[in-house]
């Protein structure tokens, strides 16, 4: 890091020091820009090879009560970036949890064998904050049942601000399982601070929760649109999709009907906004054809890769003073 | 390190480096006291973050027969607090046992491809002495069959030295499954060696072997008490309580008489004299109530935490001269 | 490193760096050479205890969608005992595969997430090649199916060239299952190299693929033996067994037959050529008795200690201009 850099740095107070990342709405707007600005430091260190240790010794207990590839791979990734390691376990099935040890307990044990911060991924709502409460150290909520996954909400305004330019007062249509996605009910709360307009598109039944329309009302006065016409993303800056699950669907002939007419294409980007940009928290299944992927809009992998500068980001800020 | 507690070190000979750690017998009692002391310097090193890497590049080998949370992951913590790194498997499912490979071969290879010290856990009693016949670097038995677990026996000894003050002519009163508990085997040893006096709680059917009582009258003269009665712990300096396995009872009614008359809870505690202790080697069912977790005397979170800096000091000294 | 060694490397252009390992084919006799010197520096290094990270905050990323212990565990060594680390999957249970990701999306992902290096183990042919046309960063083939396994055959090469004092102009019996063993497709390519006579044996039905003899005629002008008689064993430099798996016999009778007609014992060896040596890539399982394990012809165990040093060889040129 330049001299400059480190001092503008300096300047910034970095409060998230000792804290728990539970809930994209524990930050708020200078947090936030902070981290991106953290997170661009990090991305120029990978890029340039720089060595770093900043988190030496320092290690990041993983917790995953349900499996998952990316977001488990990208945070032993930044750790060891920042010159850490790791421990845990990767689901379930590998842990005390199988012997009857409550959560508590897990968490509890972890946080005093002097993990550095736990990242737990679990399929109950709420496990992050009560995991917190049992924590001598940092939690960092990884995904919690259809609740919240802050990393991730954060890793897409780091995209927004990477690939737009801004992360603010940009046109967004989500797109897809809105009722059970954890990861759309983060980025809600994270666009709606930094004032962006949001359409939903969904089919009725999958639509985003009515208590989270009305919380981005009254608490960020954001007004946002709903529908379940895919046309409503053809006139956006930004198109966010989202993984469909077969299971969610009673009848196979719904999921059918609504895979293939909430599928991003050739045809459908042909018709387009010039400059709109397709997101994707991943993994992908068939809501973008791969023919698309070469397009200058398809930004779905480089929003993956940008999930290890962004951990590396947050893992520094909640370890070092 | 300070000048002056590098000299300290110095003076005491490391009679470990290059040894096996399979059985708490194999120690004496300089050599326990030796890691005593380097476990506190330890302590102190994580407490103070100071960054360390006398085993920088030295590899830890897993191998796991059997599933642990708690001592797998503490000793991945321990490899890497030092500087190290770890490979190998978490379960018999992930290994080349499953294609046939004998244990003598998979130590043998595992030994020869340059990790430096082997962590076995493994179902059989003996399996810790026979791999370290194949192995050409040390091997730390973690834990085979009901046979012994002597890193367990040795954080135990260390977390009645912080909690106690001493770790020798104590009154301990050892409470559950007592046939089937390794920990229990190497721990009635090491309490043995440093002159504690010991009481032996648990139905006749799960009382510890009659060939370890009368072991540690002819080799240790130490007499010990046996009861069935938990009124026994009331009077004691320390409460080592251990789970108990359903499976071990052929009726369940049998389970339930005694696992609800074997639960230390605030009721019992109020009743203890003042000062007991209470530790266990954890995962915690149903044998000590949530409720009692808050009082100074229930250390058994502590414990856990005491097994970094002990395994710390074990893999230090079998691998740096 | 010896200013003169540094001085030797030098001289030595690393052509490797940013290529891919996906056939042993992709190598000429030059880089082959090359990689053989640098394990050797690294054999040094590795007894010397020598402290080295050229690969520090370099992370190697596991892709086993089958499992593995040994090449697994030794890449997870080699990449650690060069300061870097890792992450990834060891079995398919572990990933996004699961969710019905495809194997592109897989590979893009982690090499855009800043993975230096993918190393691939896959069931299918040609998954390797595959993988590295999705791929940012290096990959190498560790086994695609029953097509190719490079870098074993590299640790092959080294044995010979550490147990015989070379590895051309030698006579090499290669025995077992050679119809589905890629390692031994794999090596018979990089025997030919330098010009190694191989006679292959083996009960018809597993005999080498008839193209891949006439490729070693047309392409390398080597002209090979095959027999299904042990017997031509007997007069070799080197033996070289590989596993056989019952699975691949109709009849459990045929099986019987093969397997104890094929074993290498102190029978066996009293016969055999004085000087000779046994390989095998393990796990090993009947096909050599543990009888003969202390003869000084029995390599296979430090053949498999080999894979650590050739595998820091492979990965530092590979990673470092």
């Amino acid at each position: 890091m330049s001299g400059a850099a480190r001092h503008k740095e300096a300047n910034s107070c970095n409060s998230l020091y000792g804290k728990d990342l539970l809930d994209i709405r524990d930050l708020d707007k200078d947090q936030i820009k902070f981290l991106m600005r953290r997170a661009d430091t990090m991305l120029g260190a990978l890029n340039s090879s720089k060595r770093l240790d900043p988190l030496k010794n320092m290690i990041l207990g993983k917790l995953f009560f349900e499996e998952s590839t990316r977001t488990r791979q990208s945070f032993e990734i930044a750790i060891q970036k920042l010159g850490g390691g790791y421990t845990g376990f990767n689901s379930d099935k590998e842990t005390s949890v199988m012997k009857g040890e409550s959560l508590a307990d897990t968490i509890k044990v972890m946080s005093l064998m002097y993990a550095d911060v736990l990242v737990l991924r679990h399929p109950d709502e709420g496990a992050g904050r009560e995991a917190a409460t049992h924590s001598d150290v940092p939690v960092i909520n990884a995904g919690d049942g259809v609740g919240q996954h802050p990393t991730q909400a954060l890793l897409d305004l780091f995209t927004l601000r990477m690939e737009k330019g801004r992360m603010k007062d940009l046109n967004i249509a989500i797109v897809g399982d809105l009722a059970n996605g954890r990861t759309v009910h983060s980025l809600a709360y994270a666009l709606a601070l930094f004032n962006n307009n949001m359409t939903f598109i969904a089919p009725p039944e999958l639509q985003l929760p009515r208590r989270i329309i009305s919380d981005l009302k009254n608490n960020y006065s954001i007004s946002t649109q709903k529908t379940s016409s895919i046309e409503a993303a053809l006139d956006v800056d930004v198109i966010y999709m989202t993984r469909i699950q077969r299971e969610r669907f009673k009848k196979p002939e719904d999921y059918a009907r609504f895979a293939s007419s909430y599928t991003i294409d050739e045809d459908f980007m042909s018709k387009a906004r010039e400059g709109t940009i397709v997101m994707h928290p991943g993994p992908r299944l068939t809501e973008i054809s791969p023919k698309i992927d070469s397009l200058p809009g398809s930004v779905y992998f480089r929003q993956a890769s940008y999930g290890v500068p962004v951990r590396m980001a947050i893992l520094k800020s909640l370890l070092v003073k």
